[in-house]
């Protein structure tokens, strides 16, 4: 890759295009196809009226996630048998990940004792497979909270919701600290070639507030200094403004 | 379910709405999104230059199919667990299934020492995953083959088959007998409610030479008669006729 | 193989020995050890006092079977591991289809909130163990069913059954085309070698009232007409009669 | 269980009725089905020309067994997966001192660069499945070393063997010590009944020569004297004594 | 290994050096580091106020123990896959063996409702690590019991068992016959080096009052006269007296 | 807790009381006992002479690391299933954080083909058991590479590392966000109950020079602003600057 330009011919601070279709599953409560590049991910969601056994009493709801790759979502087929084994450990990561990153805009009182599954499955990766799902997923989670009063007034009965339990949007990005010849790059939302190359690369969860939901940097056999992660927080606020104001058209779409 | 009418208002001897989209996946060799009806599997092709070790030395190739569902295909959601646990037979028996069906239509020999897998994953389940997943591997495998002699001819290399490795098209479909008061109905195409309203289900799969590949007629807490087969089976193949059709639409359009 | 003669000198319609022994086992509510030519099944069939929990409440009873292979039952010794492997889908394939036949010609009103299992164990497999399965598991099924009416008599309870649940007797046999240098020809419950050698190979289960409960015709890398379909199953028909017959001598050896 | 009589009316110091039926099955190349009471295990024995890779380069063979329980082999069904959870320790532990117990009397050497295993499939469980499973599976072994010779022989190659492997027979039985209101008593060969009661079992393997090859004295919630141990020994021995005199007779059945 | 001298100079009789820390762990109720020559297994005890299914209703409580070992505890390292495949059976054994040791001293009715689990986890392995979780598992046990008085007291509710569980003191050790040139040697306490080079070696489990719980006497490619045995035994309890004493220092620092 | 004061007394910013044992074990080729305030985690470095399949031709090495929990090292015993259940992704997470933090600072070419892993087992858990377990795995892989060297020369080979491949210390810390009633405050080196209270929690991963190598800013139902990330930074690096102290003792201590 030169230095001087990324592969898609985007600027070093430009997302991909970004498309999130809501309501993409008939079955669904809340489902979202969430297209970023050649990235695409589906999420549903799917509401229970029961919560984990550790809750009870307490007057709370739950929300997780799951998180899966289809074989061929890779350049290369990967096995099934893989997920059970050896990336069994990312999709874990990757599950806790985007469920942290829901609760912390979810008032989980509010809730009631309803837990909500999104399951994110990855249809075709080329990077950022993560950030995408945890966009994506909130605009399901939204739908879905919007079927359970909709079923409600049309059953006749109350809202189920005493408030509703989204206190604001959370959205994610990945940037990447590129190590190049005579300077280092920093790239905004990495596809997968980019992410490949990338000594340090960073997932940044936030919300619509600009509040931290989680901040990930990772080098892998190299380092980097304060002052970088300083300019990588820059560019990944101002990639998750656009990502929400893309979920907030998808959500306006769903009404 | 009245006896008189379907669900969704077809006649008894009608296809559901068919879609089928070559090319779905970027990094596929192969792929199609198969959509009848609600039902919808994405069946993507992968070529890899070696086969599985029985059949070293024997100039032969392979092809075989993977099945599964995304959770949330059902109307309320399957959790990953159970795929690897109570539903890993009936996944296997149905990826079984396809790959014999796949095979019946390909001149192995021709082939050469090249193995194919066809993943069908069902991102939404009503009724008859297991004959889309037939019908649309067919083009995955088709455009699969294709990519293989552009991308020979793109590198210089001579055209890899001495023969185009399919010898015809192969399609599947389900017919049940549906048990009422006054009669018993053949219906083409089940959906999901009808499927589980039948007192017996066949899934047929044939060629466009009307050849058949498989019958699986099964009852459950139920018989039929050699009369009831015989019509099951024109019902059949009147469906399958029309599922080759589109399937040499889809074709075309990859061109 | 020839063309002209089956490996053990049988003609083409006709069964291979058969022998079954009800009550083999002494802890089983009913058992039959079925002999069929080199094959040996030993059917158990246990009785509980409970079912599954979603038939709960619906004032019937189940029947189901599993089905596996001893190490040494095959030429080659198969390792104990590939049975929760490579082969799980062929076991959970071939216990579905016992289940479903048994249920076939069973009243489960008429069991009351009862379950039955019949294992199917493989001692010796020379071909066709599903179909002696089927044909074996009857007899135990029968035996089980009549052992809990003599329980009920000698502890002076009422008899478990307001009417006996088996309607009529069902079993099972293959049938196979192999596709000779002059001719393709037929041949009534195949040995292992021609299993291995048949182009389509076919198991019919139906009822002594000459009712089809499974067709299952298989077409491996090759294809079958609807002409040789109905000579099929005219042979599979004369074989089961063949073997219900069988059975009822096994039944009446049992009062 | 009366401090006077055993279950079956034998003597403390008796064996259960035993019978060896040799060459039981078609394929493999040694079998034996021991039946000792109730209790009835199928013995298989199987050659491969090839060693763990540990042995390698070592001029040396294995022998090595398995051990399993047909479901319904018990009073009441053992669910298969059992096999694969709480019980796998226990089958493991029995496969491992059948193992031990063959190979103490075979010249490894000898054997050349062959594996045997030896399987021990037990079709009813009455108590002692682990020493008939011994006594059994010396018999399938001897016949099939003898199997090799003969083959190659047929074959017009030389005697496989340098000398024949097998040093001298092993077999095994059970003893109990029953703890009653007066007196304890010393059991030979318990039956499923009194092993329950026991508060000491011993399981011990022994060869023609007398000499022990495995003494394992188990008391669950109880202990047990020196003294006692040597009774327990005494009558060990002269139940192996026996048993031996019927594999001999099995074994001359062979020729 | 010269036949006259032992690896680490001790005399044929004598026990390798050992040391018993009590209260190792701050989390477990008991808990106990066992040192003996290099071998160091961590046993922890853990009290819970609930018993076994099958027990319920039987005023009875359940002492229970796990086994495994830590991947770098070998001289090379094992794989942790290892311990969930091929050494599962090795596991279940030696913690069946420590829970009937435990079991056997302890009065199960004076428990109450109440479940002990003994993790025994060997930190480094040299031969006789069985053993040496047992010796340690007792002291482990007893604190765990002494600290369920200590709580009650504490708590101002009465003593929990209405007399100490305890019966007596059990250990345990190993013995090996190993064959020399000119004589075989029995060997007290087989670091690995020696376990390896021996022909037959006993695991032997005693009271304080000298009663046995557990003979193994395990030959491997060998056999062994009961003259050997006896003298075994008679090494065996001088061992187990040492040890014993060895747990009373511990136990009395406990207090 | 007070929002005044620590449950140990601690400022905010002091590290709990340090302790590193190097050489522990003695069959490992470097191993560690790192021991902060009630945490204990055993490092156990192994070192072979062959490299994972994609790296070979590279000329390169590789580290990595395993991290796992004995069950008896939390408060309530963890059962050994959980940790091939639901734990697993977590346990996979943290060690592949380990790992990547290890070469982060090591010269993998300079390695040669050489593989290192380190085995993290943790004793006792009171949190921040991966941020320790980083600490101590840079000890034992010190000792491992320092043994190498001194094997090489015993044996008179030459050295195995052109280059002494760790180019400097790296080591982890956690840092909290407890949300109080008047303000928040950031507290150092959380302990459990710390851990537990917190709204957002840090692992900050740095080396000697003060170059981060990974920053895991995780909040569960909460957020935090970059200002707060800014101070947590802060008050890592200074106690990260206190673990590379005292780990450079334990170096001093080896030679």
């Amino acid at each position: 890759m030169s230095s001087m330009s990324r592969p898609d011919g985007r600027a070093a601070d430009e997302l991909r295009a970004i498309s999130i279709t809501p309501g993409y599953l008939d079955h669904a409560e809340g489902s979202a196809l969430i297209v970023q590049g050649s990235t695409r991910v589906l999420c549903a969601a799917s509401i229970e009226d029961r919560i984990p056994g550790w809750l009870r009493g307490q007057q709370s709801g739950w929300v997780t996630a799951e998180y899966a790759m289809l074989p061929r979502a890779t350049h290369t087929r990967t096995a099934r048998a893989r997920a059970q084994g050896r990336d069994v450990g990312r999709s874990q990561e990757i599950q806790r990940l985007i469920g942290r990153s829901l609760r912390a805009v979810t008032d989980l009182g509010a809730l009631g004792e309803r837990s909500i599954t999104v399951d994110c499955d990855v249809i075709q990766a080329d990077g950022g497979t993560r950030t995408a799902a945890i966009t994506g997923a909130y605009v399901a989670l939204y739908q879905a909270l919007r079927w359970a009063q909709r079923a409600a007034t049309e059953a006749g009965e109350e809202d189920p919701f005493p408030e509703f339990p989204l206190r604001e949007a959370v959205a994610a990005v990945s940037v990447g600290i590129v190590t190049g010849a005579s300077e280092n790059r920093m790239l905004l939302d990495l596809c997968y070639e980019e992410d490949s190359e990338a000594g340090a690369d960073f997932n940044i969860v936030a919300t619509e507030s600009g509040r931290l939901v989680e901040v990930q940097g990772t080098a892998e056999g190299s380092t980097y200094t304060r002052n970088q992660l300083d300019a990588v927080l820059d560019l990944a606020m101002q990639g998750i403004a656009e990502l929400i104001s893309a979920q907030k058209t998808a959500i306006a779409a769903l009404a």
